[in-house]
């Protein structure tokens, strides 16, 4: 007890709470409004270290401090589970709205039966360009951010890329509306990517407490506004979006974690996991009224694959084998589904890069879709009793006799959740072979190629669709079983074989059809998906993640790679600023476009030779550039004291817009002035030394949510900093370890 | 591609398999033949740095030493989970076992009524006696470590503390029989924390391809003879155990990452999750044969709580309130519990400290439970008729009427699963509140006595059985409710109260149940519940662990703790060995007991003033003790070759029995020896400067699952070194941060 001494340290705030905590740019309680002092005084401390003893009382202060974050913290954890109330409202509407829709089009159909058919098919065409034209111009002219599914810049935000306005409230906006426009456009997309990527944008703005876009500060949740914290919330908003979207609560916690989280923090996970059990019941909540059923709290998510009873879906044994099998040519499809979308990216960033010609491939793709549909459906002939166990709410009798509705129609022109639960419910004989494979090849080719349209979009419920399709085409052929199982094992293997995911998706599948029996067939052909699909392509994702040169470092550092050191990969020489620096010298670093750092090492003293010399901290671009704008200097000329003093608060109102360096004036007599970086600098920078291993550099990394490490020699001398991108760089190809060229962005 | 050039790095291996890599004594296949070398040119080569040229063709090899690994590794998770199979028929034998032993307890009670209750009281007694005796006597005489349910102990060691024992074959095997006496032995235990362990030395011994008990070495699997691999192995047992136990594969998975890993690792979960499921399955499929329906894969685990169906158990928002009521009196209850539980393990340690004494008490209070059960169930007038809608298996007539059963008997003579599902599931009448009130109370105290004897047990099913049976109570008292559904709020309320997790219990209890619903209920309620407790008390586990003197680290550094910075924390003077080191200084060293380091900084040259030297890299004990009992050596003297040979093989087949210093001879000639150090020691260990803070230093240890960190000066000089036990000594208490005095052993 009592040879505990207290002292102040700069970088103490930053260490609690999670990942990258070395880079937050804060300053001690205690010492904030300390007006900095005079120059001599500053260069004695430095001499002789600067944390000083404090009273007593101190402690009660910080302790107090301590509290309201985490008391803030539940508060806005709840109020991100209960905010995707929004998304759901929208959602009712959107089904709603969907209905009247269909009915439009078997008006359509009917009402032009006198007048021919290719009358009602332009109608339907037009009708649907229109909405996905709407859509488009929304992504393409407004937010090309809002493009896709949302979960590859979601993956690389919460993999510590800051990739900008991701999320951002017109992001939002855009992403809900535009999925409203694809999915009444009739594209082959499916809305969970878009509402896993809108519940982190929801999540990120409430714990702002403030709106850049609408410039309005509601002054809370300050203590909020740092990278570290704001990931936290994304990940959780990501689960939330998870949750709601397949009722799977646990499943988002296992998506946060698969996807983002590289530090396992117990408090983040329990309060992902709050905001996800929220984010349920809210919805269930907001259901039970829409159901006019208030209190019932048992439904699942938005999307219902319904319940499976265990009764009639039992497997055996010998079936495992089968399931592997279907899980194989999952990968294999998946991985020409991959392989396509790849070419397809590669030419629309070649030559359809301009924002008109997008929205102009996006209306041809919709009136495609809308064309297959119409031929398909008028060449089928595969109709079925309207039967007293038929379960569609909306059987589409179209070209069929009175009494019979077209199968066709119900697999095309459902919502694709309300066909997917019909390909894995329906009895035997709801659907025949020949309708099950066109559907399969069409909606195949529709899907890659409507991924990655300009529109807001996900790829989730069309692989799920068709893979529960020729799942079922499986079942009939092995005429003995029940289709709507081999549905749910197909469905699963295509997600699989398209995005890799396993862990989080077994839970996800397991806890969407609401029966744990099914947990290892799925576990075993998710697995068996991503080892067939991994040998000729990686995941969508990854893909697209990779066309945006993006350094994502993923879980592990590639095999073979302990050959390289820390002295190989690491940047060199290292741009360092001493630690009482002139201005002028700063502003000329910050500008210089070559040094391209977010972090720079602080160094007793820079040699005129450019030896390298003894580390003291770490400075961050941001910083600076804080620094620079609130005139933070000394003037030695004068000896005097600077009046300027730099609060905490400061650093947090910048946050997350920096101004940029160009953006600063500073005049030619400010040039001249000095900078003391040694109050704003993080002290205790980690550092390695050159003989570290690649893969040790890693894990330091990944352990700890880094962004900059600096390589010191074995006198404590920087040598050289390494940041993500130099990690990123390496990967394990078919010919060893490759080097990738990463663009300089 | 080009400009990779591959060398060779000592560490390498250890890098890339999770925490505490770098404490691993391994040695690059490439040179793990190499003779040492002259002196001369070790020196050199000491001043040069080790890293060379090695042929291209290396690589390749190096790749297919890491695939097969991989290999192994899936096999032995599939072999942990299915190796949980011998356990279930253990379960099931025992199951059938104590169904004919409630007979027979109902046919002394017959048989002996004509001679009086006295003589069938004594016999029943006799009987327990002698069944907890047998199980006592195994464990205070043979294995000690096998007391209680195992749990702390899992968590120290997935925490990274080496406990003894812990994952040994003898410990398995008391453990299994002494639970198999406690139950049958009528005492208030369960056996749910001893089936976690026990999945966890199932596990380990699985992984390590031998029994160093049993002598036999099956030559496989020597991969993973180390501690970071069998920590792996152990944190997958522990997951196949809840997975088996309560049917809940994910709440396996959560339980492990909870209560062990520190490292969130992409790989290790899902192989996790993979043992979980596996186990899962084999149980279900073993059940299925023992139900006589093979095939049919859909039972939950060992312990079934019954499947609560969404119909008749919706819950209503106001009555959330009420359930967040009760987990406060769970919190409250369950912090009685384990005031009295320290008190009583505090007189213990004190009092009965000796073998027999504690197979005495053990007998005392399986003759204390037998007699209280039995005046309770003689005092009884709960006699409920036997309607066609009981659930009851066995139903206890005793003392009541004809086609009557008595309710008492019910909750106190069915094995403690039993009396829960009953509790859960029966329909409102069939227990009255007088019943309930005096079961809550007696059964509260005896389990409290209960816990920490000398016999294995666990508190699990007791702790669920007690808040069962209030929380039916509570439910019996608000008339309107169905009493089932307050009996699964008390049940978590109250076991939530008492060993105090929340993420796992919340998943385990709804996958338990089988029905997500209740969720955010269970959640909410095990919430309150830890608050409050945490408000009187620790959880049990960590009384126990604390109780221990167990250097444990908890998820996040104490608050506050950022006054503290490595300087105040470290142990110093360190002891330091040079790179070419006198044998007999290393002996002496070593077998110096004030200095009982597990790892030794290794600097350039111990001066002779005690002067701080430069750091070079971190040698363990084992490393050293190995090193010595394979007599290294060069000698100096004489200048030629060591003929020994020390390969990667021979620190394997020493772990984890590493022999003590003592037994290891050195001649006075040997002593002279010098040992070159430098080709196994980890060159780049992790480092800290003296300034870091207490948070910063916690964060390291945790996310990389370090064991020493070195603290150096700004010159890279050794000043101090960071374990454990130096961290472990902060946590905060009522006044403040407090430093606890750890026991020297």
């Amino acid at each position: 007890m009592a040879n505990i001494t207290k002292k102040v340290s700069w970088s103490s705030r930053g260490d609690e709470s999670g990942p990258a905590g070395e880079e937050t740019p804060l300053l001690n309680g205690s010492e904030q409004s300390r007006p900095l002092t005079q120059v001599h005084q500053v260069l004695r401390s430095t001499l002789r270290g600067r944390p000083k003893e404090i009273p007593h009382n101190e402690k009660l202060l910080s302790l107090k401090y301590e509290v309201k974050p985490v008391a803030s913290k539940i508060v806005i954890f709840s109020i991100i589970g209960s905010m995707r109330t929004s998304q759901c409202l929208i959602e009712l509407i959107r089904a709603s709205f969907l209905a009247s829709l269909t009915h439009i089009f078997s008006d359509i159909v009917k009402f032009t039966e006198a007048g021919g058919l290719s009358i009602s098919l332009i109608l339907w065409v037009v009708l649907n360009c229109v909405f996905v034209m709407l859509g488009a111009i929304m992504v393409a002219f407004f937010e090309p951010i809002a493009a896709g599914s949302g979960i590859p810049q979601i993956k690389c935000y919460l993999n510590g890329v800051k990739i900008p306005r991701v999320v951002r409230l017109k992001t939002l906006l855009v992403k809900v509306l535009g999925v409203i426009c694809s999915v009444v456009g009739g594209l082959a997309v499916g809305k969970e990517g878009p509402m896993i990527h809108s519940g982190a944008v929801v999540a990120a703005g409430v714990s702002q407490g403030r709106s850049t876009s609408l410039k309005r500060d509601f002054k809370i949740f300050e203590y909020f506004r740092r990278d570290t914290e704001k990931r936290d919330f994304v990940s959780a908003g990501a689960a939330a979006g998870v949750s709601a979207a397949f009722g799977a609560p646990v499943g988002g916690v296992l998506f946060s974690l698969e996807e983002g989280a590289s530090f396992w923090n117990q408090m983040l996970t329990w309060r992902i996991f709050f905001a996800s059990m929220i984010s349920t019941f809210t919805l269930n909540f907001i259901l039970s009224i829409y159901h006019n059923k208030p209190g019932d709290l048992s439904n699942p998510g938005l999307i219902n694959f319904g319940r499976f009873e265990s009764e009639v879906m039992e497997y055996n044994l010998y079936e495992i084998p089968l399931f592997m099998g279907m899980g194989a040519l999952g990968g294999m499809l998946g991985a020409l589904f991959n392989v396509l979308n790849y070419w397809l990216t590669i030419f629309r960033i070649r030559y359809v890069h301009r924002p008109c010609l997008q929205v102009m491939e996006a209306m041809l793709v919709a009136a495609v879709t809308a064309t297959v549909a119409f031929i398909m459906i008028y060449f089928s002939t595969d109709c079925q009793p309207l039967g007293p166990d038929h379960n569609e709410e909306y059987p589409l009798q179209l070209f069929c006799a009175d009494g019979e509705y077209n199968s066709m129609a119900t697999a095309f022109f459902n919502t694709p959740e309300r066909s997917v639960r019909s390909l894995l419910h329906n009895p035997r004989g709801t659907y025949n072979a020949l309708t099950l494979g066109l559907f399969t090849l069409t909606y195949f080719f529709l899907a890659c190629w409507t991924y990655g349209l300009s529109v807001s979009a996900g790829v989730f419920i069309p692989s799920l669709l068709i893979g529960a399709a020729w799942g079922r085409l499986c079942g009939i052929l092995l005429t003995w079983a029940d289709p709507g199982k081999y549905a749910l094992i197909g469905a699963a293997a295509q997600l699989g074989g398209i995005v890799r995911m396993t862990l989080s998706l077994t839970v996800i599948m397991v806890e969407a059809t609401g029966n744990v029996t099914y947990g290892l067939p799925i576990m075993l052909v998710l697995m068996t998906a991503k080892i067939v699909g991994d040998y000729f392509q990686e995941g969508l994702y990854d893909i697209h993640i990779k066309l945006q040169s993006v350094p994502f470092l993923h879980w592990e550092a590639p095999a073979t790679s302990h050959w390289l050191t820390a002295r190989e990969v690491m940047s060199s020489p290292v741009t360092c600023l001493n630690r009482i620096e002139k201005v002028g010298t700063i502003v000329d670093i910050l500008s210089n476009t070559s040094t391209n750092h977010n972090g720079f090492p602080v160094v007793a003293q820079v040699s005129a030779d450019d030896e390298p010399a003894k580390l003291c901290g770490l400075i961050l671009r941001s910083q600076l550039i804080v620094l620079l704008k609130h005139k933070v200097f000394v003037e030695l000329a004068r000896s005097r004291l600077s009046q300027r003093k730099l609060q905490l608060k400061d650093f947090r109102d910048a946050y997350p817009r920096f101004p940029p360096i160009q953006s600063i004036h500073v005049s030619q007599d400010e040039r001249e002035c000095m900078m003391d970086l040694t109050e704003f600098m993080n002290p205790t920078p980690y550092t390695v030394p050159q003989e570290t291993s690649l893969p040790r550099v890693f894990k330091l990394f990944r352990a700890l949510g880094l962004r900059h490490l600096v390589v010191v020699d074995d006198a404590n001398r920087v040598v050289g900093l390494v940041t993500r991108k130099d990690l990123a760089r390496y990967h394990l190809g078919k010919h060893g370890l490759e080097e990738l060229q990463l663009a300089q962005t």
